[in-house]
């Protein structure tokens, strides 16, 4: 672990322009991959043309969606050789460098630990702590210095589809506990963490993406519930803490909290002593946007006590709005320098800057950004760390007296293997060579694959054993509850043809699920939904033999 | 363009072990992810630690199938940092480095060219020099060597199951003008080329990675037709044509061309004069295997006259067996020697091999492979480029006296937009972004998506206006001809619903469903099915305005 640095070693923040300044407080969103053409979402991400331009202004870091984990090393190389300043380089790697970037490890969303930490809390923070050391492990790796990770909000609502399973329980402590393991995780290489989203976005059942959720709580009930994990991440000296975007009217009757200095300013700055980065969440979101304009909110956000404007919908007119509200006298100009001061030991963190009185870019571009290390990537212990939480978080329901093989095999009557997903068009974990697919092709069943577009329950064969497999989570921009629906209609029509059910995602779609079918229908839930969770969840379904092995694995795993 | 360079600066072959010789005629699969859990066809690629005992062997190459631009790059250069001696890196990128690897620029198939050639055969040899450029550029700066085309086979079988739009045209002189022309553009860069498949592979109905196909020609047929490409592809130094398993029992009545010592060292060594590298076709591929074992199919290959084994089924029995039937007196070891030879030649063309008398496997490292250089990938020009050969070699068929615009957009009642492919699971030109959905759908068009697995002809929605788009071409392992009866079954069910078709992929099958067409009905085809070609199909149904810049741009290329 690099130590914090408490003299900067860059330039003096006072010798940089205001707008330079300003310019250090944003972070924006372009692509991991190399080329523009292969942008996944082209009208949030920046081209490279623009990030040349946003890079020349000084901007103080990007945060990357998309590719393969070779190309965004490379990438990342390539834009700290553009930088003013070492960038900051974020990425929303809350279940692994591999959720975002391909090729990498891809880890079962935190509430598989959650479920875990109920039956074998020692296990369950051990393995907090593995995961979080992984993921920091890839991510330095490929030149990623900021994991927007850990989410710290307690899903005590199912029915949020926003936060869902990306949350490490539902309880505060459970939270507090895995967050903590974690974060010490990550801790052990040269990288940012980062709190999310304060003060607490467990309890909505709106996305926030797409409009501003309301929550009633007052201080109280935060204190006594969703401030418990950021009590725990700041006394576990957590980097950065993002804000969400929540109407409290208990708390601040006027602005969200991403805009609120009630909130920032006051709760978390100086009543919680957070001396770290306070980022916003993206504010291109809905539920920012929506009331606010683009250069507006970039200067509320500033007022509020946010050192970090992510994703800012107008990278230049944010700059020059928090520029005027300064000249206005709305923003004190030693405001903005304290957070260019953050910004700097947050950058002193995550690289050996030179030791320099004339701050030289040639120099810390040959010294300070540590080079891409592939090997660091995928590597066994990760990988099998990846299939252990699978494995000690699957949850199996099926006649007690009976292995699962038997069940299924001794009666082995192939029929349809019935794949439900949200979105055919959308779907990275399924393909020719995803288990879900292959295992039951290979015993002989015929694949049927319907979406929640092509979904019509009069169009299935009802007369034939079914394997059916539900790839469902809570989902932003998308809500799940379309295929969930779609999902009880289906399995109620082929009723006693439900041959087993397997539920890749949600534990709440899981528990309906199971309360419909028939009795000892064999059931397997998984928290992943990648091909090493679909290999995990068939083996004990279509190979019995390995399921003995599987579950002398899980054994162990509880008892390591 | 790198002299051939007379002296050989690597290790006089007869210092080699006789087995080190073989290894070196030994090229094997891998994918060009850099992890093995990314594979996408395990069964057939070399695992990380398969290749490291390979490379330890000396084998002579590799060929990459997979994973994104940037990796291979970063990949081809660990695999040189592990190899004994320079080596090949080989790759199928008929159409484009970007038709395996992600991000790199994709091209219509060649027969776009050929279609262009029946109009402006200038034109054509022009784009077809710069296609041969641009691939080779891009093949060079991640570090492929050896280019696994052009293809040379004259499709004048529309059945043709396996080269089919592969293939540059369907006469022998178009043929051969092309081919030369992209010889010559790819020859400005360091790499090899391969003119395949010998002694002709256009005139058949049987996909040989399946079933060895049987073609009744006689030299005279050869040499009046198949041949003529190669003739022109030896003048123009070309660097090494690769065999066809096809068996020609009138040319050799025993065995299939790929083991032909009648065909290889006979008529294409012999009599054609061909003194660069003789190359099998996969020896794992079914034509093959089914009739020989692995190591016999590789001492046969030898035997016949081939200088390199690609993908043995069995490296290391492939070796084994080749060098017993050296000791057995089946292979003379002159015969070795002078294929390695020729494989020094090669590696010496495409690096700049450094000059020392004591081989040193440091020296060549440091100094012989060529950096990998990115900003060469994707450029603009190559992209233009090939947006250039698609524009012009696309076809369009509506009533004479309206712009298609005008057809579609005069009474626009926004309906289905039935989007037809092979395998959902496998069209990586499709997703959320490909604009075959994205445009349609800007437009209020209902996506309705079906492949050949789901395809019923009685769920299609009849009384709908319909925007039919069919993906589909002739594909080795899976013939279209299943998804052509279903398209032309859908649209005869549409009748005069249809609004109009767009085909992507095979002119032969546009051809069909021209002909079953209500009359007057705007039908737009194109031979590319990436997510560019999609774009220049739509814009004159969609957008009308646009067509007219479309039709300009057509124009001017076809007089510049």
């Amino acid at each position: 672990m690099i130590q914090m640095i408490a003299t900067p070693r860059l330039p003096s923040p006072e010798t940089l322009s205001l707008a330079e300044q300003v310019a250090q407080m944003i972070v924006v969103r372009t692509t991991g991959h190399l080329f523009d053409h292969e942008a996944e979402y082209p009208q949030w991400e920046a081209t490279n043309a623009d990030l040349e331009k946003y890079l020349a202004l000084g901007v103080g870091g990007v945060i990357l969606l998309g590719g393969s984990a070779a190309e965004v090393g490379v990438r990342s190389q390539q834009l700290q050789s553009q930088a003013k300043y070492l960038l900051l380089v974020a990425a929303d790697v809350e279940e692994g460098v591999g959720q975002r970037f391909s090729g990498a490890t891809w880890f079962a969303p935190p509430m598989a630990l959650g479920e875990i930490a109920r039956r074998d809390l020692p296990l369950a923070l051990d393995l907090a702590e593995r995961m979080g050391s992984a993921i920091a492990q890839e991510a330095t790796a490929i030149g990623i210095n900021w994991l927007l990770a850990p989410v710290l909000d307690v899903n005590n609502n199912p029915a949020n589809p926003v936060i869902n399973v990306r949350a490490f329980g539902e309880t505060a402590q459970t939270v507090a506990e895995l967050i903590s393991a974690f974060i010490a995780g990550a801790k052990k290489s040269p990288v940012l963490t980062s709190a999310k989203h304060f003060p607490g976005h467990g309890d909505t059942d709106i996305d926030s993406h797409l409009q501003l959720p309301v929550v009633g709580h007052d201080f109280e009930r935060l204190q006594a519930l969703e401030l418990v994990p950021f009590e725990r991440a700041i006394a576990a000296n957590v980097d950065s803490v993002m804000t969400a975007h929540l109407q409290l009217p208990n708390i601040d009757p006027n602005f969200p909290s991403t805009l609120s200095k009630v909130t920032l300013s006051g709760l978390l700055r100086r009543d919680m002593g957070f001396d770290g980065l306070i980022v916003t969440d993206a504010l291109v979101m809905g539920g920012i946007t929506q009331q606010y304009g683009h250069a507006e909110a970039a200067v509320l956000a500033v007022e509020a006590g946010a050192d970090i404007l992510l994703m800012p919908g107008d990278v230049e007119g944010a700059i020059a709005a928090v520029c005027d509200a300064v000249h206005e006298d709305r923003i004190a100009p030693d405001a903005i320098l304290r957070s260019v001061e953050r910004i700097w030991r947050a950058k002193h963190k995550i690289a050996d800057l030179p030791v320099t009185d004339s701050f030289s870019q040639h120099a810390w571009q040959q010294q300070a950004v540590p080079p891409v290390q592939l090997e660091k990537m995928a590597t066994d212990p990760a990988r099998a760390l990846a299939a252990e939480i699978l494995r000690a978080s699957q949850q199996v329901s099926h006649a007690p007296n009976k292995s699962l093989g038997q069940v299924i095999s001794a009666p082995l009557i192939p029929g349809q293997n019935l794949v439900l997903v949200d979105d055919v068009l959308h779907c990275p974990f399924l393909g020719r060579t995803a288990p879900a697919v292959t295992l039951p092709a290979n015993q002989g069943y015929t694949l049927r694959l319907v979406d929640s577009r092509s979904a019509d329950v009069r169009l299935l064969d009802t007369a034939v054993t079914t394997l059916v497999q539900v790839f469902i989570r809570g989902n932003p921009f998308r809500s799940g509850r379309g295929l969930s629906a779609i999902a009880l209609e289906y399995i109620q029509a082929l009723g006693e043809n439900v041959q087993a059910v397997v539920v890749y995602g949600s534990p709440y779609v899981w528990q309906q699920i199971q309360s419909i079918l028939p009795a000892q229908t064999p059931c397997v839930f998984t928290y992943g939904q990648m091909k090493e969770a679909q290999a995990i969840a068939l083996q004990p379904l279509l190979n019995p033999e390995a399921e003995q092995a599987m579950v002398g694995a899980t054994k162990s795993a509880f008892t390591d």
